[in-house]
Order: C-alpha cells, then sequence, then structure tokens
C-alpha cells in the first residue's frame, strides 16, 4: 500500500481492512468507505459517542505504516463536549471527527462495533453476534416550505436516504402521528428505530440512543422474561412470574382438557398469560429504570400448547392426534396484536415451530446449542410433560416428542412435588446402613450437616425422585427390575411394608416422605419413554453414540447426569460430555431478540429437521419395554453413583 | 393452425388466443394455459359458476374451425347440479366441466372475465378493468396425518400453491384464529381471500364467492360510501351522511382553528368522523342484505384536513404556511387502525395527497377523469372552501389550490347557506322588468310556475349566488365592475338603498331574500380567485385554451357552465367542452377500489404533478386583481345567458 501526496493511508483493527484516503477525511467517513463495522447513531454529530476508536501507535512494519496519535487533527470541540458529558478516554476519538493527516492504524473497540459478540456460549466455540432487528437513526430533516410542498415524511425519507442510504421504507401510521410533533420539537433532528430495514416504527424528536426489547420463554409452569439493550446487546434485567394459567390445571394437558369441557375458554387461558407478560414486562423495565413504552422489540418461545394459547389460538387439536398445530412457521406480529403495553410499533417475533410436540420452546434450545453448527453428534433433552429430543449435527437433525407423562415434574409420585423451596432436589443412601441425606431447595446444608435444623421439606420434585431411586438400586433396596426388595425390612425400618408391597421412608417428617412401589414403577415408565426416545432417534441417525448431552430447562439445571445415566435416562456416555444448559430455550428467544441473522438460521435450521414420531414407530415400543428395567450400574462407561461412592472409600 | 390426432384445437373470443389440446381437456384448463381471461373462484369444482362458456357455432373459415356444442361432453352432473341450483342459461356451459372432443370458438362472456371492464365513464373513451386487490380462493386442504407433522397453515399454503399457482404468502393472525374451525367445519375445503396477491387476510368454510368493499369520499360537509361488490365490480348501495364534525366548525378552517384553541381535541375530530364511516359502513351493508364483517376492502379520498382527521393525525399545521402534510404518499393500512367495523383482515387504501391544499379527493378526481391520458389539455376544477385546480394532458398535469373562500358554499353571504332543501340555486331574471324567477333544491317547479305555492325558502345556495350574481350583470342591475346600479331603483322597488350602497331583493319572504353590495364583492373576490387559479397554471403549461373543463363535486353538479363562463369563473371554452362529473373523488376511489392498476396508476401521476403555490406567485395576484371585474358578456366565444337570451326572443 503507497500513498500519494495529499493521501493518507490507514487500516482498521481487527478487521484488517486497509486503503488510503484525502487528507482531512473523518475516520467514520473512511471506515464507512471500507465497510469497517463501525457503529453509529447520530449520523456523525459527536452525539453518540459509539464510534469511538484508539490509535494502535507505532511502526506496523507488515503494514508499512507508521502509526501516531497526533496522525490524528487535535480534540476537536464536539469531542471536548462529549468528554465532559459523558466521559471519553484519554486515548479514545470519537471516529466522526477525528480527521486523518497522516498513516493510521486504528483499533475498533469491540464496543464500538455494531456486529459485536454479545452472546458466548461458556467453554463453546459458538459466538453471537449482535445483529439488531431494530436500528436507531439520528437524522436532519428539511423544513417544509411554500415553494417545495412535500411532506414530513417525505422529507424524513429523504433525509434516511440521504444521511444513512435507507431507501424504500414504509411507515407506521402512529409514527405519522408522532412525527409533526416530533419534528418542530426536535427543531427538525429526529431519531427514528428502523424495523427490519424497512419499516419506520418509532419517532422521537432530537437525539436517543435507547431501544429495548424482551425475550420471553413462556412455560407451562413459569414465564421468563430478559429485558435487552438492543443497542449494546446487554441484558439489562430478568423476572420469572408463575404462568397464571395454572389455576385452569397444573400440566399441559389439563389445560388442554379445561379448554375441550369449556368452549370458548381458551380466550380466557389466553388473557391470563398475556396479563402474565404485560406485567413482566412492566416489571422488567421499572426494574431497569426504563418505561414500557422503551421496548420496541419482543421475541417469544414457548411448547407447542403455550405457543398456541399466547397467540389465541385453540389448542384442542394438541389435545390428541395427529396434534395438528396451526401453524409451524415463525411468525411476526405487531405487539399489540398481543396487547402487550409496549411501544405502539414495536414488533413480535415468535420462533417457529417444529412439530406438535415439538414447540418453539425446542426450536431455542437449538438455536441456543446449535447442533447444526458442529461435526459432533449432539444430542439435546428439555424435559417437561414431554420430553422434547433434537439429535444429530450439521449433516442431520432430528426431534422427537417422548410422553414421559409428569413424573419427572414430581406429579404422580406420592410425595412429588414441584420445583420449589421444600422439595427434596438430592438424595443420597449409604449402602451399609440405608440411611439417607437429602439437600433441600434453597438450603446449602444437607439433611445431615449442621445448619439444617428447622428447614422445611415438604416434598420431592423430579431431580430428587431420580436420585432417590438411583440410590435406592445402587444401596440394593431396589432391584434392578424396580422391586423394592421387603426382606430388608429386617436390617432397616426405613422399608416399610404397604399393603403387597413394600415402601422406602425418605423422611419422617412431618410429612411423612415415603417412596412407594408404585413411585419407583412411575420412574421406571418415565424414564423408560425418555430412554426409548434417545435410542428410536440414534436409530433413525444410524449411531450407537453421541458426543455430547444436553439438558436443557429447569429439570436439567437440577438433575445428576450421572444419576440420569444410572437410571438409563440418557445414553451411556462420556460424563464429561454430559452438561445442563439451563434455560437453553430462552437463551434461544435472546439470541433472536438480538440477531436478525439467528432468525433466519433457526428458520432454515427448523425447516430441515426431521420429525419423528414416536406414536407410529413400532420400534419407540420395542425400546420402551427394553428400557423399563434400571442398568447393571457396573456395566457402564461412566462413573455411576456406587462406583464413584467405592472409589472415594478406597481413596 | 392444424391438429393432430386426438387433438383439438380451440379459440377463445375476444381475445382470439388459440391452441390445440389433447381431447377430453377442460375449457377452463385449455384457458388457463393459454393465458385467456376466464374467472373461477372454486378452482375447477363446479361451484361457483364463475367460468362460464358460450360456443360459438358454426364455421369459422379464418380460423379453420367448424365449431358445434356438440364437440363438448354433454352436460356433466355437476353442470346439471349448478342449474337446478343457481340456474344456467341453455347455450351456457361451466369451463370447468365442459371437456372438448371436437374443434372449438368459445365465447367469454364479459361476466366471465376475471379483468372485466366495471366502470364506463359516460361519453369518454376510459373504460376501468375490474382487477381486484383481494381475491378469493376455494381449496381443498389436506388432512393432518401423524406421519406428516405439519400444520393446518402449512398444509392450505401447499393446496394455494398446487391449485392456484400461490407462493410467499403471508398470513394475518387472526385468520390463524379461524383456520382450524373452518377447516373442520368445511371438511377441509375452504374458501379464502388474498390480498394483493401477498397475504390471506380471511378463510371461511366450504365454498364462498362474496366479497365486498366500500369506497368513502369524506367531504367536509357530507361523507359518501359506495358498496361494491368486489368480485363483479357492481355497486351493491350507497349513502351519505352529514359530517358530523360540522358541529366543532362549518367549514374546514374553523375546524383546524378548534382544533388549534383545544389542544387534544383532534382525537375528538377524528372519533366522531370515524363513527359516521362505522355507521355508513352498518347502513350500507344492512341496505344491500349484508354484514359489515363481509367488507374485506375499503378505499377512502379526502381533502388534506379531512384525510389527516380520519387518520388521526393533527390537522393543525395545515391550518397556516407552508402547510406541510404530514405524509404525501398513499397509505396501506388495516381498518382496524381506523376503528372501522369491517372484517379483522379487511384493509384500507387511502389515496395519495398532492400538496398542502390539494388532497387525496383531488386524486380521486385525475384517477376518474384521467386528464393524464389524453393529448387533450383538461382544466378540473373541484370548488369548496378552496378550489382545487387541475390543468394538463398526458406530457404534464399540474395542480394548485385557490384561496376562493367559503363564499362559493353560500357563506359569508348575507343571505347563503349551504346546498340544500329550500335553497335557492337557480335564478333567471327579466332584463327588462328586473323580475326574477328562481327554483328551489327539490322542487321541480320555477318561482313562477304552478306547483312552486307553499315552497318553503330559506335562503340561495353556491350555485344560486353564481346565477343571481351574472343574471344581475346580464340585466344590467349590476356593472362589470361589480357596482349595483342605484339609479334603477326608480324603474323596480327590487333595488333598494342600502346605507350607502344598495340591495337587489330576490325575494320577498319570509325570510326576505336580498343581495347586497358585499354580497356581489364576496362573490367577484371568490371568482376572481379561481380565475386567477387557473389562469396561473395555464401560464405555467403555456397554453391560453383548454380543450375541456370539468366542474367536480357538489358545487359542479348544481352550477351552469354558462354562468360561471359569463362571470369569468372559468376561462373561456366551447360550452360543449365544459360539462360537470358530479363526485368525480368518490368515483376515483372506487376505481381505486376495485383497480389493484389504477392505484399504481394515481401514485405514479400524483408524483408528477407539478404542485403550484398560489400563494408565492406574483403572478397569482395580477391575475387575481385582472380578474375581479366581470368580463364582458358579449366579448366571449360562448354563448352567455343575455346573447342565449336574445336569441330565444329573436327565434
Amino acid at each position: 500500500m503507497s500513498a500519494t501526496a495529499g493521501e493518507v493511508r490507514v487500516a482498521f483493527m481487527p478487521s484488517g481492512k486497509r486503503g488510503s484516503f484525502a487528507a482531512g477525511t473523518s475516520v467514520l467517513d473512511a471506515a464507512r468507505a471500507l465497510a469497517v463495522d463501525l457503529d453509529s447513531i447520530c449520523g456523525g454529530r459527536g452525539i453518540c459517542g459509539r464510534c469511538q476508536i484508539v490509535v494502535s501507535e507505532g511502526s506496523h512494519t507488515k503494514l508499512g505504516i507508521t502509526s501516531r496519535a497526533g496522525h490524528l487533527i487535535p480534540l476537536t470541540a464536539p469531542e471536548e463536549l462529549y468528554r465532559s458529558r459523558r466521559g471519553l478516554a484519554p486515548d479514545r476519538r470519537l471516529g466522526c471527527h477525528a480527521r486523518m493527516v497522516g498513516d493510521l492504524v486504528i483499533d475498533v473497540p469491540p464496543e464500538s462495533q455494531l456486529h459485536r459478540q454479545v452472546i458466548r456460549k461458556d467453554a463453546e466455540e459458538r459466538e453471537i453476534e449482535l445483529d439488531p432487528v431494530v436500528r436507531l437513526h439520528h437524522v436532519q430533516v428539511e423544513q417544509p416550505a411554500l415553494a417545495s410542498p412535500t411532506s414530513d415524511l417525505a422529507r424524513l425519507l429523504d433525509a434516511l436516504g440521504r444521511e444513512w442510504g435507507l431507501t424504500g421504507l414504509a411507515c407506521d401510521l402512529h409514527v405519522l402521528r408522532d412525527l409533526q410533533g416530533a419534528l418542530r420539537e426536535g427543531d427538525w433532528m429526529v431519531t427514528v428505530a428502523v424495523h427490519d430495514g424497512t419499516t419506520i416504527t418509532a419517532v422521537w424528536p432530537g437525539f436517543r440512543d435507547l431501544a429495548l426489547g424482551i425475550a420471553f420463554d413462556v412455560g407451562s409452569t413459569t414465564v421468563a422474561g430478559h429485558l435487552c439493550d438492543l443497542v449494546t446487546g446487554e441484558v439489562l434485567a430478568s423476572a420469572g412470574a408463575m404462568n397464571p394459567q395454572i389455576r385452569f390445571g397444573e400440566d399441559l394437558m389439563s389445560r388442554v382438557a379445561y379448554v375441550m369441557m369449556h368452549r370458548g375458554s381458551e380466550a380466557q387461558l389466553t388473557r391470563v398469560v398475556r396479563e402474565c407478560l404485560s406485567a413482566l414486562t412492566r416489571e422488567l423495565a421499572e426494574t431497569a429504570g426504563f418505561e414500557p413504552a422503551d421496548v420496541l422489540e419482543i421475541t417469544i418461545v414457548g411448547n407447542p400448547i403455550m405457543h398456541h394459547l399466547v397467540l389465541g389460538l385453540d389448542p384442542t387439536e394438541l389435545g390428541g392426534a395427529p396434534f395438528a398445530l396451526a401453524t409451524n412457521a415463525s411468525l411476526r406480529l405487531r405487539a399489540a396484536e398481543l396487547d402487550l403495553p409496549v411501544h405502539a410499533g414495536a414488533r413480535v417475533y415468535v420462533l417457529p415451530c417444529i412439530a406438535g410436540h415439538v414447540g418453539a420452546d425446542t426450536a431455542g434450545v437449538i438455536l441456543s446449542e446449535a447442533p447444526q453448527a458442529s461435526d459432533a453428534v449432539s444430542l439435546l433433552v428439555d424435559v417437561g410433560t414431554n420430553a422434547e429430543i433434537v439429535l444429530g449435527n450439521r449433516d442431520r437433525l432430528l426431534a422427537a416428542s417422548s410422553p414421559t407423562g409428569p413424573a419427572f415434574e414430581g406429579a404422580q409420585i406420592s410425595c412429588g412435588q414441584r420445583a420449589a423451596p421444600g422439595a427434596i432436589e438430592r438424595v443420597r443412601i449409604d449402602p451399609e446402613t440405608l440411611e439417607p441425606r437429602f439437600r433441600v431447595i434453597e438450603t446449602r446444608a444437607w439433611s445431615n450437616e449442621p445448619g439444617f435444623e428447622g428447614t422445611q421439606v415438604s416434598g420431592v420434585c423430579g431431580s430428587g425422585i431420580i436420585e432417590v431411586v438411583a440410590e435406592m438400586v445402587a444401596a440394593g433396596i431396589c432391584s434392578r427390575e424396580g422391586v423394592i426388595d421387603g426382606s430388608l425390612a429386617a436390617r432397616s425400618a426405613r422399608i416399610e411394608p404397604e399393603g403387597r408391597t413394600f415402601s422406602y421412608v425418605l423422611a419422617e417428617g412431618p410429612p411423612r416422605l415415603a417412596i412407594t412401589q408404585n413411585d419407583v414403577r412411575q420412574v421406571q415408565l418415565a424414564k423408560a419413554a425418555l430412554a426409548a426416545g434417545c435410542r428410536l432417534l440414534m436409530d433413525h441417525l444410524g449411531v450407537d453414540h453421541v458426543d455430547r448431552i444436553r439438558l436443557a430447562g429447569a429439570f436439567g439445571a437440577h438433575i445428576d447426569p450421572a444419576h440420569a445415566m444410572a437410571l438409563g435416562m440418557i445414553p451411556r456416555a462420556d460424563l464429561a460430555s454430559v452438561g445442563s444448559v439451563g434455560n437453553a430455550a430462552g437463551t434461544g428467544a435472546r439470541i433472536a431478540l438480538l440477531s436478525r441473522a439467528a432468525r433466519a438460521e433457526v428458520e432454515e435450521v427448523v425447516r430441515r429437521v426431521e420429525k419423528i414420531e414416536t406414536a407410529i414407530e413400532p420400534r419407540f415400543q420395542e425400546h420402551f419395554v427394553a428400557a423399563i428395567g434400571i442398568p447393571s450400574s457396573a456395566g457402564g462407561d461412566s462413573a455411576t453413583p456406587r462406583r464413584r461412592r467405592r472409589e472415594r472409600r478406597m481413596a
């Protein structure tokens, strides 16, 4: 690279893009000419501070550039003003006002990049780049004049074309209502929000760099929301609430049954869940110190029934075969269509559903975990009333829903309960004494440790049930066929007869918590369904081993992978390759909120997911029967609880 | 054209399109293959009857075809059924079921053409082809199955692609709500409405061929609506109502003044005019025997202030220079955004405005009168509080608004009133006796004829004021400078002193109606403004003669062109070239309702109209001053009232 007289050479890092420009060109103009990712909202007026850059001083021999801070003109008045008002680090300059008078190497810090990485998945290769669907643009609009009778909108569109290269924009009606006042109040300077590069959805007088979005995960039990800054990608607040539909039925199927029995009641269920979303919106905005009207974009994930009820669609068809969805496509709506108390121009993006049992929540899990981005074969499991299972890699992806029933949620278990304070979530049984110790949600101490006294114990949640049954088998209380060994009543008072079978008393109470023979059977049925679903997908994919297992959702967050594997819930794999990913569906909603490209990606991936319907696969029944028993704990390639305990004892 | 064995030759009239097809091909399939304009809603199921055709029997020597009715298979069972249920003329066949077994010439009657001509402008070359923005499509949708888990919408889209070649369709949320029920109630046969070829906006179970639209002309004084069948183009009902905004101000400027003085009151004005549109919608539907929910499409025209108030936009800016419109572009909205009680999927098209004084009503006049389609130079005049003037031909079009003030509407005239029953609309003055005779709106007899006795006379409307002043000049009561000649008081008691000037008593009353000197001055000011506006546009276009003059609106409908020309309101032209076109703005709205192409046309034409602002044109003032006087009635190239009367007397 060489420069002619009156020209300066510049290279931008980290992109490495470079070129020659007339001396006096601003850094922002040079960056735009080279398509360098340098952000701006105010259009180069020194207001927004988003185009901050740093001069990389020294001899860059490879580039043939000797770069000096003095190769920019001295700090300008607008930069001084910005520094005094909003702060500017000593080595920082505003790219819009810093003009180049000598050769330069310019560092663009991550926060000055429009497409900066905003969600890094821990210990994963995947990065999510900010690619916001809503962008703010500050513009100077010409004043009206008798001699050129156009309109406020026409002059705004002219300005957006001239300053930002935006053309062919549509405009919401409510923006027209706000535009007249905003132009005059802002002395013909306004900031507009442009949605998806196509539509003006908001206008404010003067300069503004605030645009918020909310990612909602609508679960049957809980509804979670994350308030994000659409400009920086930052999470500003998170909040959750119980799904108020619970009063119409504890689980999904009982809510569908309610709708079937009360014609027209879906409108009621729709109303209460939308009220919940509205309340969360207000709570999130207040927590972060903003107004609900600052929210311009919303994304929603949920299982098919929640998806339908939020949208006001009758879920009855999802209550029985053939489980016909009203739509499986993604939806782009106005927030007003869902009665959400946000900006009048706010839009909603609802992620696509995959099949009648595999919803937009699973699409969110896929977007978050990205099995399609890897050669490794991933198994994603999200357990609720049903277990949604996704298996595959970049070549093929399969999905199914396995009818585990609600046992993993603590239902249909004599002492079961939802995961909530007071619920036993961890259990260990001493194989010698058959005595248990356990831990309760939100209490750090185990039941045999100091500090546990006085803790209220109310029941056993899903992860506790998995552990207690796995531990009962490991301790020999339960056979591999799932029969509680009554002969042990002679060794321990915890083995008690109950009718013609036996129970294991986990806690003396009150309340007294015992694991009955029927409870063990319920766990066996549920885990066999999950195992059979995983196995069926592995058959379809033609693999007998998976490289990576991810357990999603609240259940996945609490479960101990070792116990799940010991029980045979999930395929045997290296324990190090098994991880819990928390609310991956919610993370997917957040990714879709911040990245336009991610929306296109999830739609494309969901389209090519192969849907496997367990109900019509004869092999599913075979696998189910084969998985009823509990595998030999010594036979796996992983450390089972018993083996680990023995190793510890020997150490 | 020759056919090979097993093939038949067919020609369609009036298009003349022809081809060869395998024997057994249906007429509809052949028509589609040849892109012949043959309508269908039911997709060839023998239900809708829109594909009716007639065999043109005989030897068509030019085509080399001998066509016989017997060259179609005999009447089929579905045709028999259609005949018994809905009637089918003896020579008619359903194109979808009539299969060809020999050579044929097929007549497609106008009512079977999708793009049939629906609005023929009397005595004009222009024809409006039906090109509906909403089309109905009847389809058979696959039933859901466990083995192929898609969704109701996905299967509907498949069917629309397969049967109608429609792809990439979007779908309203409310359609998803209706879709589940419609599919099951209709046994997987449904009819959908597709808007603009892009969006499914409605769905009904089974077959349906009803789709209605309303064209609204929102005037300051009256609001008119026409209910049209979007499938046939037919007008089913028309209705009008007083604009209820009148209680906030009689004319436009007093309503703007009300809004200026009562902050936020534009919402009130918006509410009442929308309520008026809603009431008219219900009235129109009831009159025609349908439901408001059958209405799928609405178009709206109106002056800029009505345009803004219907849209909920503050009209204050239009109350003073520089008269900045919020938008001048056409708008595509959902009817719900304007609170209209029609189908949830109904859309609204608002025609574009031209300038701050020249509104969507003038765009409607242009669409109706099509000056851009002709070499002849047209002058279109729509008189209200201001006069909107359009001048030009296919090469150039100019528009301006002239500040005539409300005199032509009867305001600011001592005995003036709105055009309503009781108002004098026609006046003749005998030049010998100076005695007047007049006619009153909705009374056929003149005041000196039998049958007039007992008629209530309340005032003089705009057209009556024009006539009385023109007649006063013709009779010599008034000089060409506009001075009432007090010396005539000696000849007639109708000339009365009033202060230092004189009046002419038109009716003894009660109420007593006299034309004062000031009334004459008001008419002079108004007509001078109109004349100066016309003259200014003629200067800009570089013509001193126009080929065609069209007077639009209620005023144009009542005014006598000869009097208007005598008064110098409009340029001198051959009287035969001057016509009244009634509610041309409303006709424009109706054209835009029925023709998608017309929308593109009016947008394109309005974009290239040259806007002339009279307020900043010095020549406007010159023309205005020059036009204050009343031209010599003998000097024109047209028959003036006096000349005609003399001719009559001599005959």
